[in-house]
């Protein structure tokens, strides 16, 4: 079936690859970002077949659409990586972000799926995977402000009846991730792929044993969509992860025996509410949606890298 | 010992009650408020006595303070009433207020008493009060911006070192609470001791079998400077409140009691977001603050009637 979606953030790496599926699946889009971590690149080649607007997500209700939507996923954010640094923005983004698209939705009878974030629950717990019941423990005012853009919605359903579905991600990684220095946002994968392209050292924050849970862009969009289709409009919450924890340091061992090199490696201190150990159980997603990731670690370092290497070219 | 305070909304109902506790006890007090509820004839009698400043709080950091203080008593807050008529402005104020107060207690060296509220917790559950460990499952955005703020405080205390305590409010009352028709804002008892005092109907919403935690100002008051003078700087939480349930329809029989007359009532539909059920624990804050709540339902209606009959003379 032909459905009208809204996509905010769609210009942003996890959101292009949504859209580039949902377009391939030959749905009506909208895209609607402010190009702080996006770019207008990511969707060049899907230019004529999209709408865009470009705006900040929290101004979304000022904006004038020409159609009425049946879904918005919504993606945009401000990332973590600044967060300490300007939780103001952090807030109108984060929090003021999702009460505009949760209006938008209960305006246009859409369904919303949000896109949270696994670090809500701070480190792991000892002794087994953490899920959806599990106790959050947020670290930084970014997870804070995903914690609470989930009560928002479970707020507008309970209150209005809005539909929504919320998904937590674990730590994502693809082709098309970028490395942001304004931002202070350099994504673990990404920043030792662009290191191991252009021969640089790697600087790792402190011992490299910390872990993370690391799940393929493909996978993700796979869970976010699923999560759309999914009759479960209650605000309900999935983990979308692969239940695997990688530590950086195997994650430079990765990139450095596809990329055939021996890499130069200095190690400063760790980053301030950085999580220890990251690894979350899939299998309520599994159940409820059908969700199951497809990619290795391995797998989807090396189509990072191949498609890096033909950027280069 | 006399201690710089500084103490954002202070011109409020609960605020002015503790800026008096406070001037009477010998410190040195400045108090911030927008005067969005709080009212200047609140403070008249100490006007000499505080330095005042009257701005958003969430503009505090663009305010030149002239000396630094040793401990802030956060208590501005835009009201829950109006949360789901304007949430962004509850945003403003609730999750960006205490991000500012924050920072300045961070630049200040300053400990925050930062009073939350009960009502995170949404409708009690069956068999037994709520306690600091119950389930969170906020209502309004009100609600959710309450325990995203008791976040950022234990996020500020464990990256810099931020001094604070949290105390979640049951239903506080006591003389000079304000019925504000502007911000929605009808608190119970306030509400019905005025249309006793002015011979007008009572709106019950629901059928009045609802129950509330009420807690007089004075121990309200109490507890917040228990929390300030400990040594418990972690952001830990403690509830302040009775741990006995009063109906609606009880207080409309004690205001009629001490009235000496029969009220007329209209029971109308339920607020949506309204909670069923509310008791609260203060073991904790016995235990660990030295709390005890003194006044009965009866003792601080009737010092409250005493109070509207004083003025009305």
């Amino acid at each position: 079936m032909n459905l009208k979606y809204l996509i905010t953030g769609g210009y942003g790496f996890v959101g292009s690859h949504l859209v580039e599926k949902l377009c391939n699946d030959g749905h009506d889009l909208t895209v609607m970002d402010n190009l702080s971590n996006g770019q207008l690149s990511n969707l060049d080649h899907l230019k004529n077949k999209i709408t865009t607007y470009l705006a900040n997500v929290e101004q979304i209700q000022s904006v004038h659409f020409k159609k009425t939507f049946d879904g918005i996923f919504h993606l945009a954010t401000a990332p973590r990586s600044s967060s300490l640094k300007d939780p103001m923005r952090d807030i109108e983004t984060n929090c003021k972000g999702m009460i505009a698209v949760l209006e938008l939705a209960k305006t246009h009878g859409a369904k919303v799926v949000f896109t949270s974030n696994s670090g809500i629950y701070g480190s792991a717990q000892e002794g087994g995977p953490i899920n959806e019941n599990s106790i959050n423990n947020p670290t930084t005012p970014y997870d804070a402000n995903k914690l609470v853009s989930e009560y928002y919605c479970k707020i507008y359903h309970d209150i209005y009846g809005v539909s929504s579905t919320v998904v937590r991600f674990a730590t994502v990684y693809g082709e098309r991730q970028q490395v942001n220095e304004r931002l202070n946002w350099r994504p673990l994968v990404a920043t030792f792929v662009k290191n191991a392209m252009n021969g640089e050292e790697v600087t790792i924050n402190g011992d490299g044993e910390q872990t993370r849970d690391l799940i393929y862009v493909q996978d993700a969009v796979q869970g976010v969509i699923k999560a759309m289709k999914s009759s479960i409009n209650d605000a309900n919450i999935f983990l979308l992860s692969t239940n695997t924890e990688t530590s950086v340091n195997q994650v430079l061992h990765v990139v450095e025996a596809i990329a055939g090199l021996r890499m130069r490696v200095k190690y400063s201190e760790p980053l301030p509410g950085d999580i220890r150990k990251m690894r979350y159980s899939y299998d309520k997603a599994k159940v409820k949606l059908g969700f199951e990731p497809q990619f290795s670690v391995h797998q989807g370092i090396e189509r990072m890298m191949q498609y890096s290497r033909n950027k280069a070219q």
